[in-house]
């Protein structure tokens, strides 16, 4: 069977679940080399699953192994660079959100991808990928809803991950580009359409901190799309109950909702706080198999030559949106987005 | 509008519900006269709620008192009697369940009913006129499920209640006779069939005290009905959550649930201890409706002399049905149940 | 028992479930005279219910019928001048939402309401009296929740129902004021502020003739208040399987729902369709417990002399926000909101 | 790193799935050989797969591959023979369910088990290793629910498996054998205690075909067990909604329950039939990672050299459970079971 040679570089949380998902759960891919600026991880890694190569510089891992594939799981700064590298290099390439943290960033990469029209290139909005998700769309699409009116996206954080946030939210590009940034993708994918007018409020409800760096611990959009359909946006931190990602698509002639109760599994309890569903806790609970499936199609894809249905176009797109939210925001006014001349 | 004059015996926290629905609720009752053994029951409801005659006897009531109609909710034990009683003096009856404690009492029951054939007498029954057990009845006969398989009914009170249920529970006739009652009247509303054989188990698992009596404080039975079609019950005590009732048709194409969550109301709450709805805590809470459409409907039979749904020979029977599945949990073996020769 | 003579007008569908109420559901009411401007609803309705009085003005039953109360059910044009009238007359007034079409007919109402300060006026918001919505605003009260910061509103009526909607749009001030002024009032209830801005979207997604007025099959908005808590609101008229009212508060330290699966019972179906609960199709069979407990406030009010909750100005505030929101719908632009200086 | 040479025998639709996990999922087993009595099968999964060896024969196999586990998955009948001739030559074992057809078999199975102490011996009971049952059960024992007073279990294949169910009914072994089997264990696990008493019954309520081979296509039963705990089971045939695997557990402080919807995913569809969920259709969709995380702990029991929460005796004694149950559905008796001296 052929196996694709593969690396990863990043081997944070979610770099550890594509790199343990390249080794052992994705038949066509064969984990060769880990790459992360810190030794200790990539020795850790290689011990414990005996993978042949470890590297602690990007460059010389794409340059020295013999690679047909890599995995870009590095903070979002680098991503841009790696992209390019690898594609120069003759790699296919999948990286994880987003794109690129500035416009700039983003055409750059698109620039590398179409200067290599033959390589596979795929943007990691995995959500995609999850089997309820593909559900939905697969009823869309059979007109079982008939056509979309309305988009809700709610992506709210466990109030017990909001140290991280705290930390992390000054380099993060704030709420709209850190976490709706999958709704947006989702309302795109789900609305087909590209959105026109943004309106988006806020504040900081509960945790005080998050306004020093310009953002709020909850934020909401509304936007209008081309082809008039609404898309309504939800982005917080301070979920007690959980990692709550809930996604509707109103339709003329029905209602989709993914994930309106966020239960880790089910079980159900009847006890004194009546009945209730526990929750899912964090990213990798709740998309395990979409972080296994997005691999999946990235290996078909090399393998067939196909095109993967999210492109870099996507992560452009979704950042333009998310950063004409997080303008709207700001400077509390209505904005107006052409995704095409941005 | 033709208004039906109305004695209530017996002011309990059940029959204040119907003294205030007969009152109040109903168009066509007039709350003419209330009778309790207690005198301040009596002088309390007549002050609070203007009715014109107060009785501490109930013969004294039904000879002196102008009423066309009586409602009893006192004491299971005299039941029997007050029905006879009533309907010798012309007066058409509602009982509440059960219609009585011994067979005997059914019987004699039975004999006063048939020997005023003009006379309405109805059974409480109530669950039959809840709006969801008669949205599920009316699905049933359209078809939508199919032929009945099994039916499940539980009836389990909150723990809360436990002290009363102890106290009460010498007397109470067992937990088959004081709360399955009313899943197995429903058993053979929804099955159309009487039961032919009963195993019942149970125990005490948290409250030792019903040993005593020879009860327990969850008991379960399996009955195969003549119609080969089965019915599980349980019976308990010691919800933590609330006043659990959940019935369940299983039919050749579809179930039927009702219940199946308690919730007290359309809120859900999503906190700590996770996506959650809080739960009805009694009896009048989740059938404050189908207290009022019972009486509605005693009252409707009366003005267009039509024969309720629930007869005396559903209170016999289901009383039958009761006292076979305490044998059988008392005995640890399997009864053989014929309604007809008891 | 003090009964309050009271009379109606306006005997529609929803001025009947008033009158019903009225005349056999609320102890302290007595339906003395009821007024419609079709004779045959009157006569009918006097027929049925055997109510004393009928009249097809109202200037004549406010002067001839010796009432203590109206209830105000006519259509929304002639609100604020039967206030006035009945205020004069030193009636005390109930009436249905909404409290005036234009802003000068509600100031207009609001003097009058000023002029009479010892009689009753209440406005018939009756979703702050369904129960879900009491316990809803208990739990937010005892702090279960902590500070709101998102509130959202669906009000979806039933495509069953759009010939009506078709017919009576070009006169119900469009989606905003007919369909979404509950949700602003529950809006302003909860998060216990007013609008500060709003951006509107919507459209004709299924139902053109809606553009020919101006309006939108199914529009939405987001608010922003002056507490800096977040609104967001759906206005449709497409729902396949229901009357969907579905409302939401997003608090710092969990989150109410109140709807969000729109059941009309506790019945569950397992069937070929899978696992599901049907629901409710219309506002009486939703809210009819809501418009017993409103109606049942308004006569304890009167009784003890105590202001209800939902008062004149409520009325006001909630047609200047949903209007702001159709002038952004109609003009494409953020509308910023001053109830006081409107 | 250490891989396990695995052969497995019996590549059906729940064998393929077990080869599919050895072969691809599983990083420390590697699938050396795969065995059929269809050459067919054998052939394609070889090609497909890449895998090195393929046998006919089972003895063959066992004889000549250089295993050190192997995987059973061949029809009931054989597994005895199969189990015994592997532990012979020295093998690790993971065997599908039942252990046996007879009690005969299960003892033989039980001493081939005893007489290789060394040796890994697993029973294919997937259920415990369902992520939503281990937590379940995790819950129970950290006395989330307190003592188990009554487990209820649902097996009920859906009606578009009907055909096959009929045809392999004859040497199924009956409901219980092939389908309580399931719940039987669980409720053994769950209540940590054995079974004392049984009363079954049932019927043909769709398809005569059953009675034929004196079985039913729906049956249920209730039993004591030896801590006086009460356990309900019902295996069928005929649910029009999906594969419907429920299971509860009520405690003396709260009630677990698992699967109770048995949702497909967490998509939930308003259409014009209500507010629905679509359900899982059969086992490897419902179980899909309770066949991969079993796989995985036979793997971590081989590497560890741990015995199995699952082992050979849990076969022997829930075969001997559901037979007592076979035998009461078919006697119409209670029936009084010990398992220790069966």
């Amino acid at each position: 069977m052929k196996k694709i040679r593969t690396g990863i570089v990043g081997l944070g949380r979610l770099g550890r679940q594509h790199a343990e998902n390249a080794a052992f759960r994705i038949p066509h891919l064969e984990l060769q080399a880990v790459c992360s600026v810190v030794p200790e991880e990539v020795e850790d890694f290689q011990k414990t699953w005996q993978i042949p190569e470890g590297y602690v510089d990007y460059d010389e891992m794409i340059e020295k192994s013999d690679l047909e594939a890599v995995l870009i799981a590095s903070p979002s700064g680098y991503h841009c660079r790696q992209i390019e590298k690898a594609l120069a290099a003759g790699l296919h390439v999948f990286c994880e959100k987003p794109l690129g943290i500035s416009l700039d960033e983003c055409r750059q990469a698109e620039r590398a991808v179409e200067a290599h029209p033959d390589q596979i290139f795929m943007l990691g909005f995995m959500r995609r990928f999850d089997p309820s998700y593909q559900y939905a769309k697969k009823k869309l699409e059979e007109g079982a809803i008939g056509k979309p009116i309305l988009f809700r996206g709610y992506s709210i954080d466990p109030e017990s991950a909001i140290e991280g946030a705290i930390r992390f939210g000054p380099t993060s590009g704030g709420q709209f580009l850190d976490m709706a940034v999958h709704d947006i993708d989702l309302a795109r994918w789900f609305l087909q359409a590209e959105a026109r007018s943004v309106y988006a409020v806020g504040g900081c409800y509960l945790h005080p901190e998050f306004a020093s760096f310009n953002d709020g611990d909850n934020v909401s959009a509304l936007m209008q799309f081309e082809n008039d359909t609404m898309a309504f946006f939800v982005a917080g931190r301070t979920a007690p109950h959980g990692y709550h990602i809930e996604t509707e698509i109103i339709g003329t002639h029905g209602t989709l909702r993914i994930g309106g109760t966020p239960r880790a599994n089910q079980v159900e309890i009847l006890d004194r706080h009546g009945v209730r569903q526990e929750c899912a806790q964090n990213f990798l609970e709740r998309f395990e198999e979409a972080y296994l499936n997005e691999l999946q199609t990235f290996a078909q894809c090399i393998l067939k030559g196909e095109k993967p249905d999210v492109n870099v176009y996507d992560g452009t797109r979704a950042t333009i949106i998310a950063k004409a939210a997080t303008r709207s925001f700001r400077d509390k006014e209505l904005v107006w987005i052409d995704v095409r001349n941005a």
